[in-house]
């Protein structure tokens, strides 16, 4: 696995390409936060070649026309392969599953969050969670209470779902036990809930650590290390806003991720605390069984092991330009990123143009799609 | 079943003594709204005769002390029988146990009401449902996602819980859904929500049809009356406060229901909305069941079929001296209530003294309680 690099004697593992099944890049409407071109070169500069793009944008995606206005703006702006969310609405839910073949899937907003999607009552989910096809993914912004009611609601249903970005304890202890119950659901937890607390608020700033699901007491981050194995995907929920924004009366909430996941958790395996296992496991198998996502041929990420640096937000690619984890110091730097067999990336430039990145739901066949979903879930 | 009267020719059935599992006595802590004495004599004028009493009294109901406190004055008080509840706390759930045989109950809030007992997160419920025994007793003040939430909690944990006073179309349709799962979950409606809507508010005024859960929509309303079989038990969640209070700048939520709950369901028998069989059933047979309470002997209220009369705040026993059913016509009107071959109640007239009223959980074995709770579930 380990080679020593050409150049220098660097200890180069070569990986697969990540997967990060929850990512906004603000296109359409907020291309002065992010764009397809300027997140994917985040996302390929993060060792990412594959992001799932969410439909909160302005207008949200939910229907045919806005549905077909994303996947145009991902056409043409990309520069790693994507696959693109359906938002739910109240308004949707008979018609959504005519998209259901063409999307990652169904992202459905069960609590306040930002922007304007967000399901009125249980009765709005239910309707959602019974029309959309079952072997094709649904996703769930839901905390607390909201979690484990749509995690019933999906069991007298029958189905599978996928809990976006848990991050306390009372979340993933419950996760653990729908587990343990034979309840098909799986889970993601976020980077800044792993690295992050609420210890680190007065550091940050009020509305610098803004962020959805809040930033955590020490006692939940606590409780997701401890319940790991019970940590279905690793994802960014990479939501970049402007410094500017940031710092105003109202900050938005939302950190970008995308350049500094897999950093964060190459630094936890230098420390001992997860397993490069772990990294493989949770931020490209689980994400490829779960979501049915295609693996990407002559594709892989080079890192460096032993490179020590430092992050720094005015060197990143997303258009953002600041990181909640300004001036962290991490071992282990991506090297070069081969995507589909073209050099997408080396030593902190992306040679690939927007358009680059396919739409991986066009290559995979309706009947595969629908028939190979949640069959293999970890 | 009928007989003709002997002073007139009115048709008398009789039936049960009923149960209202859900009642706020407000004693200890604010009697000027209600006490165990004026509380009992409304609940025999509505044809009562065992009343199981909320926790959320001044001081709260959550230890020994407290408990034995709320016996006492419960015992000096009480004209009926009853049984009383204890409030689950955050920091009560390792002790709580030691009280399951002597109280009727768990009751666990999990949303904002009335009062100070308020469970904070999913890992305190969670604390309970595995601590309290699977045998006694649980009932949870739980709204929307909360009942979702708590539902699948008592499910993983393969215990019995009840829900108080469901009153929307998401709760109703999901705990038939979670019925039909065989998942063991029982509920109350209260006649408010199956009299009253939304469309009442302006007519009432907004302090007085303050009420939590919430007056409902009409549409919220028929989906009750839709789901009248997944419908356990009917329920008063008797809750008085003063008419100075409810027409004060912050009303407190909360209605009298003791006195109006049987007249309000004879209502709808002569209507042809509900069975005499439905009332026997959900305001009698399943309350004892599903709670384990005892046979009440030479307990019997006749009811006179036939008498058309209109409901009066100002000539109701209960101390609030009010009814969000003012005016309300109805036909069928308690005649004569008779407790363990005592006339309790008749024409208007209650004949018994405070400390008649006995504990029914006095009079049951510890083991016989813990063996017989939820068996016969309905
Ligand atoms: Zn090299
Ligand atoms: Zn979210
Ligand atoms: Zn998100
Ligand atoms: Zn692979
Ligand atoms: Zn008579
Ligand atoms: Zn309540
Ligand atoms: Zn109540
Ligand atoms: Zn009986």
């Amino acid at each position: 696995k380990t080679h020593t690099d050409c150049m220098t004697s660097r200890r180069i593992v070569k990986l697969p390409g990540f997967i990060d099944v929850h990512v906004h890049l603000r296109e359409p409407g907020a291309t002065h936060k992010e764009d397809f071109a300027s997140g994917t070169a985040a996302a390929l500069a993060g060792g990412v070649t594959l992001v799932c793009a969410m439909p909160n944008t302005n207008p949200s995606i939910v229907d045919k026309e806005t549905f077909a206005q994303f996947q145009e703006l991902a056409r043409l702006g990309a520069r790693c392969d994507y696959a693109l969310y359906l938002g739910a609405s109240d308004a949707n839910w008979a018609q959504a599953h005519e998209l259901a073949t063409q999307a990652c899937g169904l992202k459905m907003y069960l609590n306040d969050t930002y922007g304007t999607l967000r399901l009125s009552d249980m009765t709005s989910w239910q309707r959602h969670l019974s029309h959309w096809p079952k072997r094709a993914p649904i996703v769930c912004h839901a905390e607390k209470q909201s979690m484990a009611a749509v995690v019933l609601l999906a069991h007298l249903l029958d189905r599978h779902v996928h809990i976006c970005h848990v991050a306390r304890r009372e979340e993933i202890q419950l996760i653990r036990a729908a587990k343990e119950k034979g309840i098909k659901v799986t889970c993601e937890v976020c980077p800044h809930h792993l690295f992050l607390s609420t210890k680190d608020v007065d550091r940050l700033g009020m509305g610098m650590s803004e962020v959805r699901p809040l930033l955590c007491s020490p006692e939940d981050q606590e409780a997701l290390w401890e319940h790991m194995e019970y940590i279905d995907v690793f994802a960014t929920d990479h939501a970049p806003h402007t410094l500017e924004e940031k710092r105003s009366e109202r900050p938005p909430p939302g950190f970008p991720g995308l350049e500094t996941i897999l950093p964060l958790l190459l630094q936890a395996v230098h420390e001992g605390r997860l397993t490069m296992e772990d990294i493989k496991r949770k931020l490209h198998r689980n994400p490829r069984n779960i979501f049915n996502l295609p693996e990407q041929p002559h594709t892989y990420v080079e890192v460096d092991l032993d490179e020590e640096w430092t992050i720094t937000g005015s060197e990143l690619k997303t258009k953002a330009g600041w990181t909640p984890f300004e001036g962290t110091k991490v071992t282990g730097r991506v090297h070069r990123v081969v995507l589909r067999g073209e050099v997408a990336f080396i030593d902190g430039q992306v040679l690939v143009q927007p358009g680059f990145g396919q739409n991986v739901r066009n290559k995979q066949g309706a009947q595969q799609l629908l028939s190979e979903a949640t069959q293999e879930l970890p």
